[in-house]
């Protein structure tokens, strides 16, 4: 089956933050790949697979990175995909991502995340894909339904802790 | 015509930053709307705004916002549609409103650029809609081929600032 | 009993910050409710909530978030009760909570705490409300005196550490 | 007339920013005073300040301050009234004012606002005050819905603005 | 015996820090008093504190204080005494404590050092009580020489550090 | 006349800066020297100067510096007089000044105020001396009861401004 | 001449701060070359430079760029060439340009000077060419003897400087 | 065996970090030595060993720093040799160190890497060497390959993940 969406990390020691992402594509049963390339250790290979991507019927990238996160920026240089950019944490509490991922020249944006937000990034891919798949954007509006339904559920065992003066 | 793609801000006084943005899809020749929604002055029409954007054709959302930046989150909030973040430059050089914007909690992306990058939020939109729209990529990549043309003119311009021993 | 104060956080996972406010209240037999509620996954029941606390009788809100904080904005600007907002410390230590919180726009204030500061957001309300209440009052400079009596019996404690050339 | 508020500031080189409580008050018709004092250079009558303000009549303090801003902390620490604490702008982007005012120990909150936000800070204190007062909640509520039809307004006049390919 | 140093802290809780200077004044022989006094939660104490310290004897006053750090400056506006300044780490890494501490208003210094750097306060009290008191400069001399034998040995120890290619 | 206090700098172009201690000590009639050393350009300058400071009957170093502001502390390593550091404002907002001269690691404290704070280092220097010069003790208690008067007028001033329902 | 210092940089604009570097080897009659090159919008041209410049007997390269950086990295990427990298001041004052080109992953290092340091970046550069070139090392310790001469020409300017109470 | 790079180091705790440079010079073949020198310590020493370092042969010095590290700055004013910086992560997240060292004023640059990069250090040095190496250059470049195989393989591994709905 031909992948939708391409997850790439920096190092695969983002497996543990980047994997959030892979398990929604599964649940949404959305095909996708995953892979660890570096911008400044396997740039070839960075640039073999931006060029690519579209080609091969990819309509989305994810790319992770962390400290000078030089990867999102340098696919989405190469590629008119859109590109999605995850911060990883380590350093600096992953601001050195953040900005370095972010702050992007115009002409070659990435849509950054928050730190270490890959279920997000993997939910705004599937929110594009959905521009032309209406099978997705259902499945899309069910999941975001039922993490209303989470909180709404919190909220009732909330409703359990016992203090004097409250009232409800 | 129907509007594809609709510019939001939290402040008429971001249209300077914003504007940017509408220009490009001019020149791209993306129908759009623009307006001035504030998630804290006019709550109601922000969410009937964002519930209603799907059904009106809409199909991307660039939300433009500045200091505690909650705009982009609260229209993300209520559609399903991918929203792009543009913090703008306000006190403490944007980075409130950066953070504003990217640190979105799990299950509510919204797509962040740099601060006031209104035009990469543009062209991200615009690599969204490509998705299922070639003519619009062909255009979009004929943008960004421009763009490549720019630089290498500009380095040309370069080789004509004279030092004694540069040597090109 | 109708509660006078309301004290809302965006996850459940923020209680263990957020009882300490509802301790305090029980302390000063204040009623008060407790909920879970979030601007970007139950907007809503946000909305739903901030206009109708004031009829219901609540005199205060306590709003507790992380991250992208919006709760605490997003409830003002529906509400002309005093909207206290608390930054909960999570990614970035708790900076982008707080800015997301306290760099409100002209118009829609938010009463900004510290970091992880519930009892402090809970005694700010007692202060409001003891402007309409003398009992309270005289019951809140009782808890305030208490808090010196605590530092003074410290003070004490710390007499009995010894030292050479300590002289007291 | 008694001052129901009492604004203070570190310096009077703080006026241009705090004036704007002042002109809120006069339009909302509520009396206030407002006194330069100084935590570090006039202690003795910020002291005397803080603990004659709630006989006096004083509802709520608003205190703005630079730097090592440490007058709102201070004068909350000797009174029972609710201060507000609005941190000035000045070196650093204001970073250390804010910091210096809102991370209060426990026991001694200071209700704060954004840089600069001394119109924050008046319409916090009126929100306060309309607890216990149905006039003033009245002509609050005007005044919000004043800054919605502001906005509105300029909705409209940026619908004025052209644009090849804006649709509405 | 009359102290020359005063030692104080905003919170008991910071002993573990302001420790090290008692043990550096033990080991120096200087006479000290060592008290917990809040800006925040017992002013009266410190002001009756800052007022009366010179005429007791007391030289330089330390203070170390976290968070919203006013105790340092507090004390330094109500004496004449150089007050030294000890941002306590808790929040934020301590940079509200510095920021707090270091950022004064003209006319009214605090000495500053680095976080948690009581020894180091303790040093430099030292070093302003031995401008008048020779035989306490002559053992200070005498302790900075051991620091410099300190790190003499510890680098005789790192040549016993075996790597292949090092050559000493 | 032997100068009792040392006022240096990184740069000539820190003049404008540190000249606020100059005139400070002409205010006070205490002599005084100033020089620029740089810690990177003429390290053998300073460290003759700083051996040297002691016996040529200077009591007091002040040091201003940005950037990598590595001249206080170099200075205070080769000294036992007390080291007073001025963070001057560059680059960052005057941060990386202020870190690299107050981070001080154990056993050489550089006596830290605030970023372009000359003026505070003149006065606090001041204050050190007042230890063994009851004569300075006496003219510094004045300058400080002036400071109170400035404020105090100040105040007298705001309350001229004219609001409508400014009560005083 | 063949050039052995090749100046890139990410956009003509940042010309005014890297031709200071250009100017720097002029007065030390180095040949170089100087390009503007963009990571992000001129991929493959980056590429070709970074992977053809040692055999161009390039030996040393300087990177400026802006915002998210990823110039230098990526140069660094592909050749064994010593990389240097100068951080660009644009938004959020080069801390963005800063941490984007300092934090490299093990293994790809960038030398990174200050933000706009492009003199010391191509001071620098002349340093590691005199490791093999003695009369490049002997003009640089010239050059560098020159820079302690104008400070300490600056200082005899400033001892003309008047006060009354200066005594040299 | 005269070394050919000296790796020196604030204080011996430094060395969980600094020995990853040691063990790439062992692996490398290179001859190098290994101390503690302190710039605020034992000053002599460090500006004896900066004087020197240049006759007894080594062509890179590698300094690591913490806090207020002073120590690459003060080194590569008493050098013309290239001083690489690592700043060395300790209160802070190490960006104290990072900007200590980073911010070098003009004339004196110090080669940065990001915080506790040693390694990182150690391949500059030799990317440094190789100028006038070519047997180093070789192995250096043999070093590089390694690196892109490790990821090569960690990729390998990483295609071993299972989930349902990957591709590859």
């Amino acid at each position: 089956m031909t992948p939708k969406v391409s997850i790439i990390m920096g190092s695969t020691s983002d497996l543990p933050v980047m994997e959030k992402a892979a398990l929604f594509f599964d649940e949404m049963e959305i095909p996708f790949e995953i892979n660890a390339l570096s911008a400044h250790r396997t740039p070839e290979a960075v640039e073999a697979f931006a060029k690519g991507a579209k080609e091969r019927g990819v309509q989305v990238i994810i790319a992770g990175a962390g400290m000078a996160a030089a990867l999102p920026g340098v696919v989405a240089a190469s590629t008119t995909l859109p590109v999605i950019g995850v911060p990883i944490k380590g350093m600096l509490d992953g601001l050195d991502a953040l900005l370095s991922i972010v702050q992007m020249p115009p002409g070659i944006p990435v849509a950054t995340v928050g730190v270490n937000g890959a279920l997000n990034a993997a939910i705004l891919a599937a929110q594009m894909m959905s521009l032309a798949d209406a099978t997705l954007a259902t499945r899309l509006s069910a999941y975001k339904e039922g993490l209303k339904g989470k909180i709404v559920k919190a909220n009732a065992d909330l409703a359990e802790v016992k203090f004097k003066f409250k009232t409800n």
